[in-house]
């Protein structure tokens, strides 16, 4: 039975302070979990319902009701499994290879898809604005199905980390050059912007590569009729799958 | 003020039995509403607190107060207006140019996103299975941010459009040929599969070209260490986003 401090915890962990404070993240989910268990990650607890309690052979272990699932998960429809693991301690950032950082990424949804896509293009550090929502945050958990723990994910100062790294800077802008038409270098940082207003001025002042995904078609002609009209930008995570995909392709 | 027959009518609306029934849909948020209202869709009421409702010049408007908003909005945290519209007639499908299908797929998100990514691609056909999450879905209209009205959707038997289509058929699958190494034509169909599942046995077998996005590294090495894992897949939005930047991109 789960008992009222250890409730207490568990959705005090759901806010970024708590988390901090105990160094303590919490995931729900079988497969999310099971995929952090066989990483590195130091397992702190398992909380789960009856339908699959026996299965699982763990020593840290505890039966809850449907009911008190409900009260400790953070999802509307809770999973019959929740664990808290602790936080690891992040390796230093490696200034090789293919890195992407993120300028004030705010949406849960969009960091985990973000994850998930270095893992699939194999880049292994993402550096993050510290205005960038936390990475231990339920929602982004839930999202990167498992790749958090195959990518080495540092909370830093853009402009300081830029100034030091002798790679080339690329980011990605509504107005940049074609994608497409560029020469991309196997080993470079790769910037993308806050959902609502880019990359801020503050870093933009530091990039040397503005890049760009043009729209199709990506001369519209000099219509003079008023009505065409086109979606104004892409999703920073379905446009992250195009930058990396091209960084990646093999041409 | 709302009426108690309005919001009954407006909850009924988040299903979408009551959407095929009434032939109306709901929209909320300022910006995806105007983009509703500046393209060819009806609107039938626009239902705003007094944050905005003086500064909205259209007759069919109700003053609502935010309890009443929160009765009526499907969102966590309303907007405030929301706007009821009627089902537009889907146009027929246009057998030319660059064409998406979807097999099942669920998440109104990425179903959102994906009529997004078909908007900036010059996508104007998306053509769906009956079983994929109806395009009218609050959350779906929501995560598209007006490109719903650019692109036409029709829900078909996929197998009967195959077998009426004179365009070449892709599929995406995980062990398909590497998209970097094909040759792309302009016209085409492209076929996207469930979120789970991928595309079904039952429309595979149509299927002549199967595409799919290589891993980095494409190729690991006959590494003896167990211990290289990698994620999965990718979400189908992000993998949209790579299929249609590989279709478009001028190479």
């Amino acid at each position: 039975m789960v008992s009222k401090s250890q409730i207490k915890l568990i959705t005090s962990l759901q806010l970024k302070k708590y988390r901090n404070e105990h160094q303590l993240f919490i995931a729900e989910g079988v497969k999310v979990i099971q995929e952090l268990i066989l990483s590195n990650l130091v397992l702190e607890h398992l909380f789960m319902t009856e339908a699959i309690f026996e299965d699982v052979i763990i020593s840290k272990k505890t039966l809850v009701t449907e009911q008190d699932m409900k009260r400790i998960s953070a999802l509307s429809s809770p999973s019959p499994c929740l664990a808290i693991f602790k936080i690891p301690k992040p390796s230093k950032i490696e200034n090789k290879g293919l890195i992407v950082a993120l300028d004030d990424i705010r949406d849960p949804g969009n960091l985990g898809t973000i994850i998930r896509l270095c893992d699939w293009f194999g880049v292994k550090q993402l550096v993050c604005s510290p205005e960038t929502v936390d990475v231990y945050n339920p929602k982004v958990i839930q999202a990167t199905m498992g790749s958090i723990t195959r990518v080495n994910i540092n909370y830093v100062d853009l402009n300081v980390f830029i100034s030091e790294t002798m790679l080339p800077v690329f980011g990605t802008f509504m107005h940049g050059n074609n994608i497409y038409n560029e020469k991309l270098p196997n080993e470079a940082i790769l910037i993308l912007g806050n959902e609502a207003n880019g990359i801020s001025s503050r870093i933009e002042k530091s990039i040397k590569n503005k890049i760009a995904i043009p729209r199709f078609p990506s001369a519209v002609g000099n219509a003079s009729c008023g009505d065409i009209q086109q979606t104004e930008s892409l999703n920073v995570a379905t446009a992250t799958a195009i930058f990396l995909s091209e960084f990646r392709r093999i041409s």
